[in-house]
């Protein structure tokens, strides 16, 4: 049997058909093309699946399910991307629009949700009972796995782990609170984050790594001029770290999950990361002696967690 | 059949007898002596107990198991209380002690998971499948049902919903961190912050409530003002109401349970509390439009919720 899994992006739409194990057997994207009416977006979505299913050689019949994920909350029982800021959705019956051209199961799921369905399924969760998933990106994706399932709570919209207040009356955040983690942990805020130290430190190697240009500052950025030794993208990454910590650490209390995966671009600096994180956890969480502690991560499923937690969704 | 439930403080053991219902038919408490040896308290306990059985007319064979509740994580496998401050326990094996004197299954937990046992199985989180429990005391308690069954995470330690930072840096806890709910909304932080605002606010009718003597402000002194409309007092309750939101929205955000319930002291205060509360909540959960919230309740149990709480163990 094979999953279709797509990736519903606000740049890409991918997909790919995934075996039993977790495996991509045939992958490809086209354009989001995020001004057009969403009927037309489904229509190259369905074309993009069929051309793959075709270059894969397989039959309609060997397919189990179509999984989206997307950013939001799904309404996941009638089938509805409910709204979609990114591509302009908003009660998009997304399920019937695809079952035009399958006769499949069409199930949806929030992407953050997809990256930690991913890892429980076939990543660095696997076989852990207990994963929380943290992907470090635009914002701060959450995806908490309870008893090898993905905890959505009792409305669906549960695990919503980046609009945790960190910093009461702090930074303002995107969901119109202050002071979420999201607001101090995301890529995005680092790459603030970093651009405020360089105006402050116009000496700083971030400036020239910027070429002047502070537009240029990333999320990789602060790490690259703190290997080059620059003191004040060590202190941004230090203060960087110090956030991401307090804000695990609160996960760890909450959850006490077998693992902590931290996913997304800015944990590609891999132990630089994870190792500084892991010595900050100690002083942090709240477990008694003599208990074993959570173990923190790095995702494993890159690129196409997206796709894979896609194609599993039925399983979790 | 009946279920013993002890609830083992500091101060007092309480016990009970509780029906299958979750009625209390026969209740008592001795002194906890707490500078005692462990083994001189759990004798003091097991009479407490024959005594009661002895009282209601029971016979052993009739009752179903014995649980007891206590701050700290238990180690639940093995039946020993690995630490607990207050009683200067330390690895005491407290099952072993009991089955001296009853052939009984005996189950240990927290207490504030007991306490949110007891709300899910007879109190305000009856018939709910999710719920998250808070109990606001010398520090704030939580317990977290998924799917009417306690939630502890894989080590037993999870749930530590107070020790989740609120503000990064903030006001020192018990636990060696900075910033944490219980920090600022526990009826001990309460209790400081009237404290000092009656210090600030020499005028103050909370200082006339406390007759001069600040050492006499309890969690309810600025309810008590601010309902004779003292201005000091007014705002003392508007800041710790905004702060408990703030923690509340969090877990709302974190596990979009179908109710929170809120219990300890400070509840006692009821749709003064919880009006505003529900208010401030609106803004700050992170949930898609159409889908249904999350409600926020007063606990139900009183007292009597960690004696009902410790008898039900075994059935969550």
């Amino acid at each position: 049997m094979y999953y279709i899994g797509i990736d519903l992006g606000g740049t890409n739409i991918a997909a790919g058909i995934v075996d039993g194990n977790g495996t991509i057997i045939k992958k490809g994207s086209v354009p989001t093309g995020r001004s057009r009416a969403s009927e037309e977006i489904v229509e190259d979505m369905c074309t993009l699946v069929k051309n793959l299913v075709s270059e894969a050689g397989i039959e309609e019949a060997e397919i189990h399910s179509i999984g989206i994920g997307s950013p939001g909350t799904p309404d996941r029982k009638n089938g509805i991307i409910i709204y979609n800021n990114n591509l302009g959705f908003r009660n998009v019956p997304i399920r019937k629009l695809i079952q035009k051209h399958f006769n499949l199961p069409v199930y949806l799921e929030n992407d953050a949700n997809c990256a930690a369905i991913a890892e429980s399924v076939a990543g660095a969760a696997k076989d852990e009972p207990y994963a929380v998933v943290i992907t470090i990106g635009t914002g701060i994706g959450g995806g908490v796995i309870i008893g090898n399932k993905l905890y959505t709570g009792f409305n669906g919209a549960g695990g919503e782990l980046g609009h945790v207040v960190l910093h009461m009356n702090g930074e303002e955040c995107t969901c119109g609170r202050k002071g979420c983690w999201e607001a101090y942990s995301s890529a995005t805020a680092l790459i603030r984050q970093t651009v405020r130290a360089a105006k402050d430190n116009p000496q700083s190697i971030i400036n020239q790594l910027a070429e002047g240009d502070l537009s240029r500052i990333n999320a990789k950025t602060a790490f690259d001029g703190a290997r080059m030794g620059d003191e004040t993208a060590k202190q941004v990454v230090d203060q960087y770290i110090e956030m991401l910590a307090e804000g695990l650490a609160n996960m760890i209390n909450i959850f006490q999950p077998n693992v902590v995966v931290l996913g997304g671009g800015v944990s590609k600096e891999g132990e630089n990361l994870l190792g500084p994180l892991r010595e900050k956890l100690k002083s942090r969480t709240y477990c008694a002696e003599g208990v074993e502690n959570t173990r923190l991560v790095a995702a494993r499923m890159g690129n196409d967690a997206g796709i894979i937690g896609a194609a599993f969704i039925s399983r979790s």
